[in-house]
């Protein structure tokens, strides 16, 4: 398991803020829209930045403590997920179709059968998902190693069909909890800060969840300085260990990374301890309305796009943030400069 | 002038929010979206709600107290910017596109003889644009009227095109000195909190502006109790005026109004005076960077989808956030619900 992902070159930097600046516009006045077209011109190394095949992998897995009590949904929730997202009526179809994107489903490790499906991945790292992190390391360090390299051969593949902007989401009853474990390791902030009501736990089953996890960090008792194999070996849901893998391998292929919430970023930092220059990959799509999401963002500095109060998963919030970066890319292609325009600059 | 805008009706609201609920999704999961769902849903009086022919309206004009230092940029830019509109290469235009949206400029009063063009709306209603209001009125209340009045016939005729979601924007050097004064005069927020850097005062520029627009106010001594058509006169600018109009006419067509920052909210709180019932059509796209955009808000009792730090003007707010809204319908139009999907509920 390599990844190269050197630090993005800053030779067109100048370069890029000139042309940024010199549209027909006060400056400064598109906001983040500015800085979004920046940071996409400095991953394709271009002044003229394009997507093209864009891409949504949904990553969905079981996890062994999922019912335990951690979730609002019970665990038969992942697979029927599943299917409804291979039956196009999921929030992540409409949105990914909506946005122009395509959508792959990846069968990570969720504990059903799908039979034979031309439509569904067979990823599965364990026909049953993960073990119980509330007694037992969730995988072993071969799995965790395993789950990270599928995710990053399916984006090799994409990327050889011309896909350079990747949106990564996920299906998991449970996942939440994962996240917030990670989160607390990755991140160092207080567990209690790093857990939330998930798809919508009430007072009582979120205290339930505090405790559990409590208890699951009691249990693992991880050095300070466990690497990030070992921390998702851990706690890690097999989606979540495939998505770092795609990141990694997409960052690798210099795609623009669209992160949303909670789980998704969980998962980039892990992909962060293996390669730390991966952030300047990243696009930050939607705030996640789960309060581990601001620790992650001040670990990995960044500014999400959107806060529409989205907590679906699934990369919802990242395909539907998609037009908004295409629109950053639009008016750094297509708006007139003032020189072209024969408009007049600011007095000041 | 007369415009009929109802408050809408009640009947479809609990099977709105039921459709709204029974997605397969954790409940309320899809935060602003769902509101933005239900909105449409509202002024379409449909559990379906589709948008059909969307058009942006770019009103230009020019001020009367544009060049006594109350704008970062000459007056010209004005006109520049409408030349630009024209051939396609300022904001409004490259986000349009992108969203796929029609746009269609409209001269309401610029300080420039355009000569006979086939892609840009005559509808000067004076050849220089509105008189100084630092020493007398902006407009008699007959030029006030004739521009409302042409800004709704110009939406009658989209709606016969079959136009249903409309978005509004401006051209107009010193127009953010103009919406101040119309903001401060609609709300009653002190004009000191009305007042911003606009397209980019330094310091000294935004004093000069605060002591300027105070002057305009000392002069004109409203009555509290004037009518908007009054304060429309003494302040506005023509392209705000006739925006109003289109806003009328727009809701009284049963169009979703696209809103987005200072100028075009300063517009619609013109119009909010004359049919109060009109915020119920309007979706509030883009929280402005101009401090009396809060004030506006306040007003309206609105909350933006976007908060992108644009402060460009155009209706850039609004298009960008087009595909947005759109979003919203397709969620409610085509996600699965839990019995269509067969998906279990929650457990709580």
């Amino acid at each position: 398991m390599n990844f190269s992902i050197p630090p993005l070159g800053a030779a067109l930097d100048s370069a890029l803020q000139h042309k940024i600046d010199n549209k027909t516009k006060p400056l400064g006045s598109l906001g983040v829209l500015e800085k979004v077209a920046f940071r996409v011109g400095r991953v394709q190394q271009s002044l003229s930045p394009r997507f093209t095949n864009p891409y949504l992998l949904v990553f969905a897995a079981d996890h062994g403590a999922a019912n335990a009590g951690l979730s609002a949904f019970p665990q038969d929730v992942t697979w029927q997920m599943v299917e409804n997202c291979l039956a196009g009526g999921a929030g992540a179809n409409v949105f990914a179709r909506q946005s122009g994107v395509s959508i792959k489903v990846i069968d990570a490790g969720v504990a059903h059968d799908f039979g034979p499906r031309h439509d569904l991945v067979d990823a599965k790292i364990t026909p049953t998902g993960t073990r119980n992190y509330l007694s037992e390391p969730a995988m072993t360090r071969e799995q965790c190693v395993a789950a990270i390299e599928k995710g990053a051969a399916i984006v090799r593949g994409l990327a050889a069909e011309g896909c350079n902007v990747l949106a990564v989401g996920e299906m998991g009853i449970g996942n939440t909890a994962s996240a917030a474990l990670l989160t607390h390791v990755f991140t160092g902030v207080p567990l209690i800060d790093c857990i939330g009501r998930g798809t919508g736990l009430n007072d009582a089953g979120l205290a339930r969840k505090r405790e559990l996890l409590a208890q699951a960090v009691a249990r693992a008792k991880l050095p300070a300085d466990a690497d990030a194999i070992t921390v998702l070996s851990e706690f890690g849901g097999f989606e979540i260990a495939m998505m770092a893998g795609a990141l990694l391998a997409g960052a690798e292929a210099h795609m623009t990374l669209l992160i949303d919430g909670f789980i998704a970023t969980s998962s980039l930092l892990a992909a962060a301890r293996i390669a730390p220059n991966i952030h300047e990959y990243c696009v930050f799509t939607h705030r996640s309305a789960e309060p581990g999401h601001l620790a992650q963002m001040r670990d990995l500095g960044g500014e999400a796009l959107l806060d529409l109060g989205f907590r679906l998963g699934e990369g919802t919030g990242a395909v539907v943030a998609y037009p908004l970066v295409c629109a950053a890319l639009a008016f750094l292609n297509e708006m007139a400069s003032f020189d072209s325009a024969g408009v007049s600059k600011s007095i000041d």
